[in-house]
């Protein structure tokens, strides 16, 4: 499937009665601050706390009643675990989400308040892919992939859709970058609705695989993962990384110190909760205001999703 | 003076050009949870992160140039004197404001940032008096009362109305008791605005004078005072308990503990910052859900300035 404007039209139809349109926020104070013009697109106040339903909703709503009839299955320690568990719900169908030891238990308790089976299996890679399969065997049940996607990469082209169609004058927007799921719908959504919109990204420095991917062409592996930004660590995928060096303007990196400051500032002044990694496009931005000064820059806050004890790690 | 329906439609046009209309937010997961229709006015998105912005700049627009001419002066340790320092920067005058020793950092700071003079006293009732008459007889200042003030509560009544212009069929108002400043405003604004608008409060247990002044009906003392809301430490005067008693409903005491719990609802849920003491009317609610089943109830969210250092002791 190639993504085209008219499938993200479609995606856009098809998601509506599920999703919120979020509001955008302005901030007089960090505007006045830092002399810029930054639109928040709130998807913390999303479905699910985050962006990631429009890409679980866009990917379930589309598989065949035959297939829905076996349920949807993926392994995630996050927000897609949500996505996912709340589209089946939505559907009346099955959801089976294999989530890591490690993940908070609030997250595991929100995935099973939304009916899904959760399978919780050793925190790494293979754990997760093996136990993921295993069920996809046993149940028939289509495994849908957190960004490798590209009915999900077409549900998050939606949200920038959506922000050109609030702010037809926007000249720039920041998201963040992980596996790549939103950053490659956002390259696509700007270049079918609003061609000439520049897309930047910001990435931490302790999961830099886009912009070394970005750099020499192929997907790379971060040279170290650790940071404060967790839905953050994943690698781009080849599908994300075409998408991503067709069209993006730049990635840029920041450290846990600025994330954490940027984090600091939209608590303390817009009055929101969001991720450390929903920090990340901010945070690149104040890193670099000369690029972004006299332009409307929209930013996406991707998600609100966080165990509040987690809070005295932060402030 | 006394307050009419026409008052606080002249206070609302008054405030309108610096203030903002702040927006209602609602909550599928709380309602479905609870079994209620709750409508949050987000007055933590208010100007200052308050709804004292309304009052303060009500009072201060009231005012001779000849006044306005020598300043205003308060005594507050929180969002009264941020309210007032904005105020005063918007007009372009002075304002003093005493601070006690134990107002955290980050207050002082906001108020400095408005341009106000800060003069930090000792952390009690006559320090901050004899500091403040101190300032007033030196410089001419007028002293703007934080809610023993007709003008203050004018200007506080305009919250209520703006929510009853936007949603003409709430059945009931909850605020949050303190000075009582805010609810003697929410108390004339829905007599006026909406006569049979049931208003209610949420009061701590730990400062629960305003409970106790409404049995009586003199102005009684808290039993002993200690609570994580610590916007609410204060005691109604006779001019707040007189507005009170004759249009309240009810006041309703929470425990610590309920508080907590509301406020990690509201942070987990609605993905928003709010303080302790903006979580007392939802507590409120939750402790007394039969009360509140099948009414449309707004819930007035007074603010948002929180110290982020506190939410170790929080969450």
């Amino acid at each position: 499937m190639k993504i085209t404007k008219a499938s993200i039209e479609s995606a856009a139809a098809r998601i509506a009665p599920y999703i919120h349109t979020t509001p955008i926020m302005t901030n007089k104070s960090i505007n006045e601050q830092y002399g810029l013009n930054l639109y928040f697109k709130c998807e913390n106040f999303q479905k699910i706390g985050a962006f990631k339903i429009r890409g679980g909703m866009n990917a379930s709503l589309q598989l065949t009643p035959e297939q829905l009839s076996k349920g949807v299955a993926t392994h995630s320690s996050g927000n897609h675990a949500q996505a996912l568990a709340f589209a089946a719900k939505m559907l009346g169908v099955k959801a089976y989400i294999v989530m890591p030891e490690s993940s908070p238990q609030v997250k595991v308790n929100a995935v099973r308040g939304y009916g899904a089976k959760v399978t919780i299996c050793a925190s790494n890679q293979i754990a997760r892919e093996t136990t993921l399969q295993e069920i996809v065997d046993n149940t028939g049940a289509t495994f849908i992939h957190p960004y490798d996607n590209d009915e999900v990469i077409t549900g998050q082209a939606t949200c920038v859709k959506e922000m050109i169609e609030t702010m037809p004058d926007l000249d720039m927007v920041v998201t963040p970058v992980g596996g790549g799921g939103l950053l490659s719908g956002t390259c696509l959504g700007a270049h079918y609705f609003k061609p000439g919109l520049k897309v930047y990204a910001g990435e931490p420095e302790g999961a830099a695989d886009a912009v070394l991917s970005l750099q020499s062409g192929k997907v790379e592996k971060a040279p170290y993962v650790n940071t404060i930004a967790d839905g953050l660590m994943t690698t781009l995928s080849e599908r994300t990384l075409a998408i991503i060096k067709a069209h993006v303007t730049d990635i840029l990196l920041v450290s846990d110190e600025e994330i954490k400051a940027a984090l600091r500032l939209v608590y303390e002044r817009m009055k929101i909760i969001i991720e450390p990694s929903c920090a990340v496009p901010l945070a690149a931005v104040l890193k670099n205001v000369d690029l972004f000064k006299g332009k409307k820059v929209g930013i996406i806050l991707s998600g609100g999703n966080v165990d509040l004890s987690k809070f005295k790690e932060w402030f």
